[in-house]
């Protein structure tokens, strides 16, 4: 089965666009898939159809509440998002939050027989989430052969991840290179009712941290 | 962490039935994890809430709609279940869905800081599905164990599979020998709306067989 079509895991963040482009650049037919887990930050699911519309993507929604199983400041409202990074794996690690998305992913992917599946998961600078490491990510691919028709029988899930050892100033750089214009992602786990990032939260400190070092002005909106 | 607390994926069907009383039998406190993923046979929602109710048994119920993604008989009303296994893995199959569940399970497992979770796959009298054999699950406990902070940390999920080399006869035999009423068990994929099985889809014919091999009364009620 030959196929250039590509299933891209896009949550309207500064990871997946950049994803979503790499893989326009290497002539994939993408389609984005966003999961809408009723997480703290939805601003993106508004963030990232717009964005996808623009660029004529086709796109799916799927939606799975997480909140139904809690466990993290992002899909649990009493759990504040905290300010700073500590040690070890931050409260906004979200429990298995990868495998559920890679695993709805592959069940997208295997209905349309597509083999190819871009996630923007990178190890470099990141919160420490688990589900974010290359021996993760190999070890998900070896599962999901093994337990769909297509890895069974004829086919071959692939999951790409092209941005797993870059560092985010390197991201940036190369998303730029590409023509991303990085003012309309979000990257926020905390944006105001406007939209605007706290600018404080792990995930602002890594964006706000690699525009700086990439010596490129951050188009980010920040609150402060 | 020592824990004798339990997560048994209980769709109410007779071998996640028979995986709930194998773990109570080895003394597991059993929470029941149900996945509402808005199936066809949803009377086996219905039938595995008044189980547990009887039993005394923790349940929750996880909602995800696998219908956004389609691609099986058994979540696309378009598609006919089969009266008659074909060769190779059925059009009953859902993409990725024990992943998916597997997945949806780890997350609660952590949430809850319990190690072990129960599935009732079986890869002897079964229909051909990928994710029932014992080289998936291994390698998903290997996969999960990687990808949350309970396998990175300190602990480790443990994925029991106690039916996976039983015939249906013997887990049937099995079951009875616990006390297991097997009348109030659901596994039809084609129930009509009183609640009576098909007697023609795969798993009927798996059941009904499982009963005659086994020399015990079948006491599934039956439409025809």
């Amino acid at each position: 089965m030959e196929s250039k079509k590509a299933l891209i895991l896009f949550s309207g963040g500064l990871d997946s666009t950049t994803v979503l482009h790499h893989a326009l650049s290497e002539n994939y037919e993408c389609i984005a898939l966003t999961i809408d887990y009723n997480q703290r930050h939805k601003f993106e699911i508004e963030s990232s159809k717009r964005y996808l519309k623009e660029l004529n993507i086709e796109s799916k929604i799927f939606k799975i509440d997480l909140t139904q199983i809690g466990g993290s400041a992002l899909t649990d409202n009493k759990i504040d998002v905290p300010v700073k990074c500590n040690d070890g794996i931050p409260i906004t690690y979200v429990p298995a939050r990868n495998t559920i998305f890679l695993s709805i992913a592959s069940a997208y992917a295997e209905k349309l027989a597509l083999e190819n599946i871009f996630i923007g998961v990178n190890q470099i600078d990141f919160s420490g989430y688990p589900d974010c490491r290359p021996e993760y990510i190999k070890s998900f691919e070896e599962t999901i052969n093994l337990g769909t028709k297509l890895g069974a029988e004829d086919g071959r899930l692939i999951i790409n991840t092209p941005l797993i050892n870059m560092s985010k100033k390197d991201i940036i750089k190369y998303g730029c290179s590409l023509g991303i214009d990085y003012s309309l992602t979000v990257s926020c786990y905390n944006l105001d009712d406007q939209g605007r990032a706290c600018g404080s939260c792990d995930s602002c400190e890594f964006r706000r941290h690699g525009f700086e070092l990439a010596g490129i002005k951050d188009p980010t909106h920040y609150k402060n």
